[in-house]
């Protein structure tokens, strides 16, 4: 058999051999994640074990194990999904608004709206973020780099339109926003705060930030 | 036997039995409460199960609920004890401060340097935080107003000082200022920041959120 009738069989053959096992893993993996995505928001990320999930999803802990290489992994995968869709809506926001603070109120505003639905699962991802390897940390850093850039745009953007004053320091600006940002989450949490409750103090928040800011 | 010779041998005989045994417990509550600090700051307080503690501390689970009725109590117990200490240094280094700022560094520069001494223990007690239950969370909260009245008076005596205006937000400066104090450790767990550094950062993050604030 010559080299180049081996590339034609893989050619016909493998391809359609290969797409059926990818779909068939790519199911798999969609119902451990479903089956995951619901025992943590019931149990919490600790309260849920691989088992707990495996059995949840109608499988063997094994084929979970195929999927994923531990239950941090299947968290973090997870969060990504949601993140990539919180990202889209920020972006639209920020960039429809005609303001810094109309940016700034929009881009948070998407991510309150998307975390006070499911907030079980907001409280184990804070409560991870703590506890996480430093690889995980790292990992989640870099997907936080998209949302800060975001910030840095409106807050450029309110330089250039001149709302804010050139010399802002805008990364620091943007990370005590994002501090409060997140802190905010308790009142939802344990004193069961709307989005626009959120929003409202958020406001407050962002105007003693930004008192020495503004041009 | 008259009422009053009842009383003579309550008197003569009943309070040694209770000191002894009162004696006793205490001596058990803290094996139990030693050896939970330790566990917790190994393993988290999610890894860390009563049955750990109990073998760590050399004495039956059973033993262990004689003086606590869960984990969470245990914990927060530690937690407790550490926040008294904390707090009378706090209040030491806000008194003996000459300036609204000196305050401020002084009582959050007493907090860096007790829990950075301690990491793997602040790193449960912020994750717990997020999932505890509502009467944890307002017990945490009870101990957190001595603080925030701490920082308070602090700001009150800038203001009667006329370094910072009278119209502030002191209640919103306050929480701005404790976010962003929190959200700090986050670089000393995964980046390793000394408290010099945390002081630092905090010292920039003040200098933004009182800009306005600044008589």
């Amino acid at each position: 058999m010559s080299f180049v009738s081996v590339n034609i069989e893989s050619a016909t053959d493998s391809p359609v051999k290969l797409t059926r096992r990818a779909l068939a893993k790519q199911r798999t993996r969609e119902r451990v994640l479903a089956a995951a995505r619901r025992l943590f928001s019931e149990r919490g990320y600790e309260g849920a074990t691989i088992r707990d999930i495996a059995q949840a999803a109608g499988m063997s802990t094994g084929a979970v194990f195929a999927s994923f290489a531990d239950k941090s992994e299947l968290f973090e995968e997870i969060l990504t999904a949601d993140y990539e869709v919180i990202y889209a809506q920020m972006t639209q926001a920020a960039r429809n608004a005609k303001t810094v603070d109309e940016a700034l109120m929009g881009l948070f505003g998407v991510a309150y709206g998307f975390h006070v639905e499911q907030l079980p699962l907001l409280r184990a991802s804070i409560a991870v973020s703590w506890t996480r390897s430093e690889a995980a940390e790292r990992r989640a850093r870099t997907d936080l780099k998209h949302i800060f850039r975001l910030i840095g745009e409106a807050l450029q953007r309110g330089v250039d339109e001149g709302q804010l004053k050139k010399d802002i320091d805008a990364k620091l600006l943007a990370e005590i926003t994002w501090d409060v940002y997140v802190a905010n989450y308790r009142r939802a949490v344990y004193d069961g705060w709307s989005v626009e409750a959120l929003l409202a103090r958020l406001s407050e928040q962002l105007k003693v930030i930004f008192a020495g800011a503004r041009a």
